[in-house]
């Protein structure tokens, strides 16, 4: 049986139930954190916490639970679904009440989530990236759930067979869309900073951190589209693709990259990263409701 | 009782069911409309049946049902919640499926829908309305429910005592968060064109046809926004809000304005065109089924 979150309770999915009110379905109105588990242990679970506080705050969103109540919930789901490598999803709505653009302060936010397989990886042999226009609203540093203009932008990816869309603003290169983009050139790392324009991935800011720390520059800062044309290595970094190198741009510009050794490299720290907080969390994981 | 559509099927709301899988919950990856009931009559329904298709056709997705049964889908929801003046929503999400930014093609698309009371009217007093920046993304000409760029500046407005916001794109007046916006000076009215950036209301074109109709000239061309300092009348329209006057700009504009002549004399051609759908749908009202 496949259990779900539906309103902070962990339930089989075939009694779980969306209200037909929710400000989610009606106007995109809510927020949500993907996170990976390894090993039954999920990752950066309090970074993600952090941000979707973050992201509520700036939704002026009501919020009635604690991190340390969707961290339980969240060893409670991989117990009952017995995940050993995989994801979770949660998302929190605003509410549910009769649909109205103008929401009050006083909603009941609801939370519900899943938990998903471990995605397919292409970490060893890299994909190609379609780069097409940057279609979003000026937010994109909140993490919500009006997803058009990254869906669009898969599917035009997907159909020239590319497996992520890179996005540009008027020629100014912005993120994947689902995932953050770096450059690599002479050993320096380039990514946009982290503004109204992306979201700030939990991946990204931990593979910057493992890059200085390794002793390599890290530029946040805007680029244009052309530059894309002669980087020496690329990649993309998100909570399920972790670190996974780009080897072909394709659409509105037509270059290919070898995998190189900064990327090489980034993906083992990362990998060691893993590992390192995994040793911590087996020590440290909450008692599970039974 | 309650009545809903739910699956293209009229069911009571204590039985309907959205799916936890839903992409519009997801992804906000669905598309509505809103139509006005006059005396148990919807208005203008081919105009929003059109645009809902174009919308959904804009976004790629996979349509398996006809005008033809939403129609009777309306009529018979009219009857069982026994509206007589009132709203219709309706909603089409491209499917439920696991969630996947990638959609496929060959997504079941879900219809829901509800009926509303009538919105209070303000017709005769006028409204505020608070101006404010447009975050939303480019395609604003998709009536889709990625709206949190429109309810997060219609509660701004709110704070401000403002019944609606009015938004503009680096300076460029675009549109109501959930109207569009006519000025006029000198007997000339001024609205944005129909380009990617406002939403192509159905009321909007009703209004234009009735001006030009009755002699008016109508600039369909963008104005920036200190234009709204100096408009003599100023208006917008929506399939709830009909025909209403503004009579104040707050926030990044500071002006007042009366209700002028122009603004009451498409009211009543506005009234008068309903009257005359009305009679006409009295005549052609599809048998209902029982």
């Amino acid at each position: 049986m496949n259990y779900v979150i539906d309103h902070m309770k962990i339930v089989p999915e075939s009694e779980s139930r969306l209200s037909f009110n929710d400000r989610s379905y009606h106007f995109g109105d809510g927020v949500y954190e993907v996170v990976r588990i390894y090993d039954q242990t999920p990752f950066q679970l309090d970074e993600h916490w952090d941000r979707l506080f973050q992201s509520a705050k700036k939704l002026d969103m009501n919020v009635s639970f604690t991190a340390e109540e969707l961290t339980t919930l969240t060893y409670d789901l991989i117990k009952a679904n017995q995940v050993i490598d995989g994801a979770l999803y949660i998302q929190v709505s605003r509410g549910a009440t009769p649909r109205n653009h103008l929401y009050s302060r006083e909603e009941t936010p609801v939370v519900t989530g899943f938990t998903m397989n471990a995605p397919a990886s292409k970490q060893e042999e890299g994909i190609s990236a379609w780069v097409t226009d940057d279609m979003r609203w000026l937010r994109c540093d909140i993490k919500t759930v009006n997803l058009l203009g990254n869906v669009m932008a898969k599917r035009e990816a997907a159909d020239a067979d590319c497996q992520e869309a890179i996005l540009h603003r008027e020629g100014t290169v912005t993120e994947g869309s689902s995932s953050n983009l770096f450059l690599v050139n002479n050993g320096t790392l380039y990514t946009h900073p982290a503004t109204n324009l992306i979201l700030n991935g939990i991946t990204r800011q931990l593979v910057i951190q493992l890059a200085k720390h390794a002793g390599y520059s890290v530029m946040e800062e805007p680029f244009p589209k052309d530059v894309l044309d002669h980087a020496e290595e690329a990649f993309i970094t998100s909570t399920t693709s972790e670190v996974t190198p780009i080897t072909e741009f394709k659409g509105q510009i037509s270059a290919t990259m070898p995998i190189g050794p900064v990327t090489r490299h980034l993906q083992t720290l990362f990998k060691e990263a893993i590992q390192k907080e995994q040793n911590l969390a087996s020590k440290e994981a909450p008692e599970t409701a039974e």
